[in-house]
């Protein structure tokens, strides 16, 4: 069942993670990267892990693409919380890594995380070398310059803007911010046996958004203690959110059509897709 | 003659950095990545292409490799020159992009950087999937917690260390801080063509301690002017430098010894080599 195939994909994708950096010299740079690397709900492994079971993948076959994208959200995490970014002390319940170091040592943590998740991506497990190099690809679309990279960018562009972002351009900002990194882990499976990507893109297109609405209410409704992290700050920054723009009932009926459309999008894969659309749903009944 | 194939490979790889962030989103962290791309002694693109150019291929050809290790090198810059780093404000003679821009973009824009050279690596004009998988691994090892990260986590280590460097902690450190990229760029042609990497590999070690050498050597006796950043900061901050620890005149004799082993490990090639053997020389000669 689904806690059952999380909690596997989460201590698989562990498992990857601490084998990549073992054996490493023991500087700070790799106690924090190690450090980041823990904890976390690892949806976006478990994306993976299922997109390439839908085609017929081992796990064991799709894990350095479940390791890479972990790697990747770990050090976008990183540098998120930074001072002159989001400057949060507290992630995954614990301080964030330039408060338990500092911000030397969590800047080339992030940056060496980014390195890490594209070495694994070039993991001879993961099949032939024309599917690694459009996995790297696809990564490299999704986490730069035009994704979410572009996301945090806007984010940090809104704050000192003028006035507040409309429904579309909050719709924009997070489809690069974290729809793009989604969708690299949904469609993981479908790049890595050559295969159509375009229902699994839409499948994580909606799911998604859906995730992002509900991060948005659960900064106002949810329990800190859960989150690990602090909320209510987007309140606290006047930052328009979904929550603040349709009102949080309108918010949550949205994140309900959304997780429809999620598994609306996997109608053509049968039984075979429902972990993915138990994913959706889990995403909007989430408490954290 | 030299000045002219590094006259061509700068402009070469100019053209092909602006037409990798042609037609992007204008935000400031797109400016900020292109600024950072301006300038430069574009000594890696060019380590690139004449390694390329030893093994056969084509400039055009080994192009996005070179155009890969200046997005990667400039990520380093920017996010070296950090406040929580080394704290510069000038760097190729003009403002560091956290001074142009906020530090905010700074993380930014050497993150989208970072993910950019990946992303060129991926170029199928670079030739089969093998080979650029294999490129991309490469400069993955480079420049991660093994090699460029690792030799600036040290780096930063030493500066708040009980005692100085000796001159083994100094080379090891060296050889990941700026070695390890150096050494990409001149195996980049080998690998790209599945040739042996040995005999660029042991050029580039020698070349890469010889550029370091020299660098420590213009701190003391550079112009600021020509050198485009600040001088002498790490006589201020009391650093261990291959100058303070060798004195300058057994440093300038280590740097032409090292020279002639770059020289020498390119025997095998004859005179095909020449232009790289007029990098090694230059390197040392330079005055920035």
């Amino acid at each position: 069942m689904f806690p059952d195939r999380l909690k596997t994909a989460q201590d698989g994708v562990q498992a990857a993670l601490d084998a990549a950096l073992a054996a490493r010299a023991e500087v700070a740079v790799i106690h924090a990267m190690r450090y980041a690397l823990k904890g976390g709900k690892r949806l976006r492994a478990f994306l993976v892990l299922e997109g390439a079971a839908l085609h017929g993948l081992a796990a064991k076959t799709a894990m350095p693409a479940a390791a890479a994208v972990e790697a990747l959200h770990a050090y976008s995490l990183i540098h998120d919380d930074l001072p002159c970014m989001d400057d949060d002390d507290l992630r995954r319940g614990r301080p964030t890594v330039h408060v338990e170091w500092d911000e030397a040592t969590a800047v080339l943590a992030g940056d060496a995380l980014q390195t890490l998740a594209f070495e694994l991506c070039t993991d001879p497990v993961l099949g032939p070398a024309d599917r690694r190099i459009e996995l790297v690809r696809s990564l490299a679309l999704a986490s730069g310059a035009e994704g979410m990279v572009l996301g945090q960018a806007l984010d940090i562009a809104a704050e000192s803007a003028p006035r507040a972002l409309t429904l579309d351009e909050i719709t924009a900002l997070q489809a690069g911010k974290t729809g793009a990194l989604i969708a690299f882990a949904a469609t993981a499976g479908a790049v890595l046996s050559n295969a159509d990507r375009a229902p699994l893109a839409a499948y994580a297109r909606a799911l998604g958004l859906a995730f992002q609405i509900t991060d948005d209410i659960l900064d106002v409704e949810g329990d800190p203690e859960k989150a690990g992290k602090r909320l209510k700050k987007d309140i606290a920054a006047g930052k328009a959110t979904f929550v603040s723009l349709l009102g949080i009932d309108a918010a949550k009926a949205r994140a309900r059509e959304l997780v429809a459309e999620a598994e609306e999008a996997l109608a053509s894969f049968g039984s075979a897709a429902e972990p993915l659309r138990q994913v959706a749903r889990f995403v909007i009944e989430r408490e954290a």
